[in-house]
């Protein structure tokens, strides 16, 4: 498995992902620990409220596209991890049956101030059903590691 | 239970949920179905990385703080369905063990310009750990029913 370092990110790049299905019982199982409400629960219950029908918990598509993207094409060293989001979206239901998959697009790059060895990498990722409409939109920074710690920042 | 509607939101307003505990088995049976990375999976292994031990990933914490709000003080009527979020940060953090609870503050209300049964409020809930600091803030807007449908919209 080959390691992506602040050096290998460059803005326009798109990282993708495989394919995840959300099944009617892992909606419903999941809703139950998490988001216990009537849309997320029960099919019958669901027809009346907004949803019309049930639907995933926006809480249960995040890390299912959060999984996606750990198995996915980008590997950053020292792992996927968040800085923070500016952005979290669900853009329409997902249905039971859905199948996900994800793109990131890099938005920018850049070394960090206060950690001289890492930096930042702002991506847009957008979770799509498999009718290729967009379910979730979420835009954050990961922290990435620099490959020379020892380098002038770049720019 | 009282259902809330639009009207009886206010900016100030500050809500409040019980509490959770997350569990060291938990944090790895979530990160291995959602977030598969040695720092949410295994002691050892987290020891050597950025968190320097266990630590939940942010997509369990996340969905737990739903799971409060959900059965916490505020009751939309329809649910607690959010329309997005515009901040999602993990501030710290939360290790085996950590009780979280959660405060939702309304920072605005407003009418929706396109459904007018609907409004949008507007909230910053904070989920804080057992020793009272901040470990996850949620910027997000939830849409609400108006109590009642004909009204004019309010201001």
């Amino acid at each position: 498995m080959t390691e992506h370092y602040l050096e290998d990110f460059t803005p326009g790049q798109v990282w993708r992902t495989g394919r995840a299905r959300i099944t009617a019982d892992r909606i419903k199982s999941f809703a139950a620990e998490f988001d216990p409400q009537p849309f997320h629960l029960d099919e019958a219950a669901a027809q009346a409220t907004l949803f019309g029908g049930l639907a995933a918990s926006g809480w249960h598509t995040a890390p299912t596209t959060m999984r996606l993207l750990v198995e996915g094409e980008l590997k950053p060293a020292g792992g996927i991890i968040g800085a923070g989001f500016e952005e979290l979206r669900w853009v329409m239901p997902v249905r039971p049956g859905d199948e996900l998959r994800a793109e990131s697009e890099v938005l920018e790059v850049r070394a960090s101030t206060s950690r001289p060895g890492q930096g930042l990498v702002k991506l847009r990722t957008t979770a799509f059903n498999q009718d290729g409409e967009p379910v979730l939109i979420l835009v954050g920074t990961l922290l990435v590691p620099r490959r020379r710690a020892d380098a002038a920042p770049p720019g």
